[in-house]
């Protein structure tokens, strides 16, 4: 196999760009991901796959949770605020106002909808761990077209 | 959580649309599917989620491959052909033209881009079954935007 063809093609893969966070005691984790999909309809399940050497990945671990947001069109300053981790400052993070989640997990208020979850299976395997979280809890401000990574000219995959 | 809230929430997920196949001895199973996202670099992984009864999940638990083709923006016609699962006929799947890839699946000769995959781990939860797919082959004809489940006016998720 050619690496750089094998690059190419999935780099075609169409993803969105989603703000994730969690908590694990008073540890806060954060970052953007892309990586995201449904896995079951009954019950309700997704897919991430979180970085191994993240605040995100050891926060998940350690709490079981996290929470997503999506992004809106006119919001890639907040993915990339989120680039660099998790920076709380008291009742913000990385800027962003939040509040608690049902989960625990920091909610950002100016997300237009997230989704909360508790981890029911994991594979590590490779550079990221696969969680699959159960959605227990979702919330929608604003039905609007969701950033996409193409969009932003960004890639992370390949 | 609210239902209706939870599915719209879920369907701001972007996703793209692949043509799905698989080839257990003489029998093959397709389809069309929208739960795939990469999931590690090192080694290239990626997740698919698979409908329980399908010939496509049948096929892939046998055989232990797939291969995932990638769709171009005016293909919405071969995303369509897939919705009724796999009908071979001679050198042709689903009308579309054939010949068998490295891990002996099917490959689309139309498709702009596909790789294979040799499954590494499956998670059986809900009403799909997570695959985790080694990437093994990959090719392109055409380095060109892909279709995306928004684009075609479908859903599949909530």
């Amino acid at each position: 196999m050619d690496a750089n063809t094998r690059k190419k093609v999935l780099r075609l893969i169409p993803y969105g760009l989603f703000v994730a966070t969690s908590r694990a005691d008073q540890q806060i984790g954060a970052g953007t991901i892309n990586w995201v999909t449904q896995t079951s309809f009954t019950p309700p399940l997704v897919v991430v796959a979180i970085q191994l050497d993240s605040s995100l990945h050891e926060t998940i671990a350690a709490s079981r949770v996290f929470a997503l947001h999506v992004i809106r069109k006119n919001q890639k300053d907040m993915a990339t605020a989120f680039f660099k981790g998790a920076q709380p400052d008291g009742d913000t993070l990385n800027g962003y106002r939040i509040e608690s989640g049902a989960t625990g997990a920091p909610i950002l208020l100016d997300a237009p909808a997230w989704f909360e979850c508790r981890v029911v299976d994991e594979i590590r395997r490779g550079d990221h761990t696969i969680f699959v979280g159960e959605v227990m809890e979702a919330g929608l401000r604003r039905d609007e077209e969701p950033l996409t990574l193409r969009d932003t000219g960004f890639f992370y995959g390949g």
